[in-house]
C-alpha cells in the first residue's frame, strides 16, 4: 500500500495551488511529455483557458480541479477589496472557462460548485473572505477527487484477477486527475495488492496520450505496459488472453453511456465481440444525470492539423479534408460495469445508475 | 472511362523497368509522398531489397512486379554470356529477394514464376536469351495486373450503390500494384460509371500510407476524401451512414481468410457489428492455396520506432516496450464478399474460393 505514496507517479502532480489566495495555479505541461517535466505557472484565467484548450491540462477530474483554481485566479484579480468586484470577475472566470472543452462535464460540475458558493456568500462579507472561500472550495474538489480516485482503485481491483492482460486507452491516469487517475487507479490498486499484470496501452491518436503519458506513468510503477497503436487493439483481442479493457470517461449520462476519448467506442465493439469485459472508471463528477443518453452529449471538433501534421510533419496531401471529433459515445448496453468511488454499477441501466448516484447525496 | 487513363494518379507509376534487358528498375520512392515525388533507380538486389524492406515499394501485387524485375537485375549482372552464370543469378536474385518481407504472397508468387522460368529454360539457350525471358516474364507480371487490378474494378462496382460513403484502410491504389489498384480500382471504376462516392480514409499507423498515400490518390481524381485516426472508424459507422468498407489484401488463404495492413481486422469486426458489408479487393495472385487457413500466414513484426519515434518525433517514454506486427488476420466470416479480376466470391468458402480459383488456370 505504501508504494502507492511514494512513486514519482504520485508525487508529480499534474495540477497545484501555489500560495494562498494571492497565489497561482502551476500546471505540469502534459504536451512535453515524456520528454520534459515542465511546469507551466498561470497567473490569469486567458492562461489557464489556454492550457485547458491546447491540452497542457488534460483529463476530465483535472480539468474540473484546474478550473475551480482558475476561479480563484480570476476573483484574485480584484483590485478593490469588494465581495461585489471579486463575485463579478470570480463569476466572469466561470463563463469564461465553461468555453474552453465542450465535453467534459467535470469542468462544468466544478464551475458550478464555485459559481454556487459565489452566488451564496453572505452580502456581509469582504472580497478576501469570498477569496478565502473560493479557495477552499477549489482545495476541497482537489482532495475529493483524490479520495474518490483511491476508492475507484479500490472497487475496481475487485474486478481483476491476478495475472490479468489489460487493454487501455488515452491516459486516465494520475496525471488526468488530482491523483492515482480512474482506470489506472484499479491496475494501481491490484499492484498494492500483489496482482501481476500486464497492459496494452493503445497510443491513442491523434495526440499520443496512451504511450506519452499512460505507458510513462505504469512505467514510473513498474507496471509491464506494451504500446500499440489504436488499430492493434482487436488484433491483441483475438491473437492473445486479455481478461478486460478499462478506460475513464469524460462524461456518462443518466442511462449509462459513456463519452470518452475516440477510439473508445471502437475498442467497446470489440471487447463485446470478444467476450472481454469492458469497464469504464469515473468518479461520480463525471456523471450527468440531465442528459438521458450519450446522443445530447457536445462532441468536440479539433484542429485537422492534429491529424495531418503531428509533431510538425506532414503526413498528407495540403488541402486533405479531416474529420477529428476528439470523443465518442460508447453506448451503457457495451458497458460490463461502471467503476466509482461508491461502488460498480453492473449491469448498467438508467435504474441502476441512479441508484448508486443518488444513494448519498455529498457531490 | 477515358478519364482512368489520363488522370495524374493512372500516369504515376510505382514500378517501371528503364531500357531492355541491360536496364534498371525504378520506384516511385513511397516512402516520400505526398510531400515529394521521388524515384529510385535501383541497379542490383541489394538496392531492391532494402527498397521492399523500408516500403519505399509496398502493396502486394506491386511488392511482386518489383521482385520480378529483380531477378532481371540479378540476371543482368552476369559477367560472361553462359546460360549456368545467368541461371545462378537469377536464382540466387530469387533466394535473396524471398527473404524481404514474409506477408504479402505476391511476392512468392511472382519469385516462383521466375523461377521456374529458369528451371525450365532449354539448355541450349545462351545467356542473354535467358535474360530477354526474364523481362518479358517480369513485365507480362506488370501487364497481367493492371489487367486484373481494371476487371477488379469493374466488378467490385458493381456492388457499390450510387451515392455511397465508403470506409477504406492502407493504400490498395494504384501505387500498390501496377496501376488502378485493388480496393481503389472498385472506387475509380465506380466514378468511371458516373457513381458519386465519398471515402472516408484511415490514416493507418504507424506509417500513414492512408494519409499519405490513399487520400492522395483520391484527391488526384477528385473523389472526395476525408483522412481520420483509424480508432475513429466505429464512430464513423455509429454517426454516419456508411455503406460498405473496401479493403486490399497481402494473402488470402483457401478458407478464404485475409491477411491485410494491422488494422483491418478491427474493421471488420466494427463492420460487422454495424451490419454494414466488409469487401476484400484483391487478384488471384494474392490467393495462397497452399495455407489452409489464416493462422498458418507468417505475420511480420517491424520496428518499434515506427511507433515510438513517428517522423523522428518521440512519442513514448524510453525503454517502453512495443508490439508492432504489420498485419492482422482477419477471419472469412468476417469477409462479405472477395473481389477478384475474375468475379465476385461471396459467401467466401473453401468452396467458393477454390471455384473461383480454379475456373481458369491461366495465373
Amino acid at each position: 500500500m505504501a508504494s502507492a505514496g511514494v512513486s514519482p507517479a504520485a508525487i508529480i502532480q499534474s495540477v497545484e495551488w501555489i500560495g494562498q489566495t494571492g497565489g497561482h495555479l502551476r500546471l505540469l505541461d502534459q504536451t512535453l511529455l515524456p520528454g520534459s517535466l515542465t511546469y507551466l505557472d498561470c497567473h490569469d484565467v486567458e492562461q489557464l483557458w489556454e492550457a485547458i484548450k491546447s491540452l497542457r491540462v488534460r483529463g476530465a477530474p483535472a480539468i474540473g480541479i484546474a478550473a475551480a483554481y482558475g476561479v480563484c485566479l480570476g476573483a484574485g484579480k480584484a483590485i478593490n477589496d469588494t465581495l461585489e468586484e471579486t463575485s463579478r470577475l470570480a463569476l466572469a472566470a466561470v463563463d469564461r472557462l465553461a468555453t474552453s472543452r465542450p465535453t467534459a462535464v467535470n469542468l462544468f460540475w466544478a464551475l458550478e460548485r464555485l459559481q454556487r458558493l459565489v452566488k451564496l456568500t453572505p452580502p456581509n462579507q469582504t472580497g478576501s473572505e469570498l477569496r478565502m472561500r473560493l479557495l477552499l472550495e477549489a482545495q476541497a474538489i482537489q482532495d475529493e477527487d483524490r479520495h474518490m480516485c483511491r476508492a475507484i482503485g479500490e472497487h475496481g481491483a475487485s474486478l481483476i484477477p491476478n495475472e490479468a492482460t489489460l487493454i487501455t486507452h488515452c491516459n486516465a491516469g494520475g496525471l488526468a486527475t488530482a491523483a492515482y487517475g480512474t482506470a489506472l487507479s484499479v491496475m494501481f490498486s491490484c499492484q498494492d495488492h500483489g496482482k501481476r499484470l500486464s497492459v496494452f496501452v493503445d497510443e491513442t491518436r491523434p495526440l499520443w496520450q496512451g504511450s506519452r503519458l499512460t505507458a510513462w506513468e505504469l512505467m514510473q510503477r513498474q507496471i509491464p505496459a506494451t504500446i500499440i497503436c489504436d488499430s492493434m487493439a482487436g488484433h491483441v483481442m483475438r491473437s492473445q488472453k486479455v481478461t478486460a479493457v478499462i478506460v475513464g470517461a469524460d462524461r456518462i449520462t443518466a442511462n449509462g453511456d459513456v463519452a470518452n476519448k475516440i477510439g473508445t467506442y471502437s475498442l467497446a465493439v470489440l471487447a463485446h465481440h470478444h467476450g472481454i469485459p469492458f469497464y469504464v472508471a469515473a468518479p461520480s463528477s463525471s456523471f450527468d444525470l440531465t442528459l438521458a443518453s450519450g446522443d445530447q452529449i457536445p462532441i468536440e471538433q479539433r484542429d485537422a492539423k492534429e491529424i495531418t501534421e503531428p509533431g510538425g510533419i506532414r503526413v498528407a496531401p495540403k488541402g486533405a479534408q479531416v474529420f477529428n471529433p476528439a470523443f465518442d459515445v460508447t453506448p451503457a448496453s457495451l458497458v460490463t460495469a461502471l467503476i466509482t468511488e461508491r461502488g460498480i454499477i453492473q449491469p448498467v441501466t438508467t435504474e441502476t445508475v441512479a441508484r448508486m448516484l443518488n444513494n448519498d447525496d455529498s457531490v
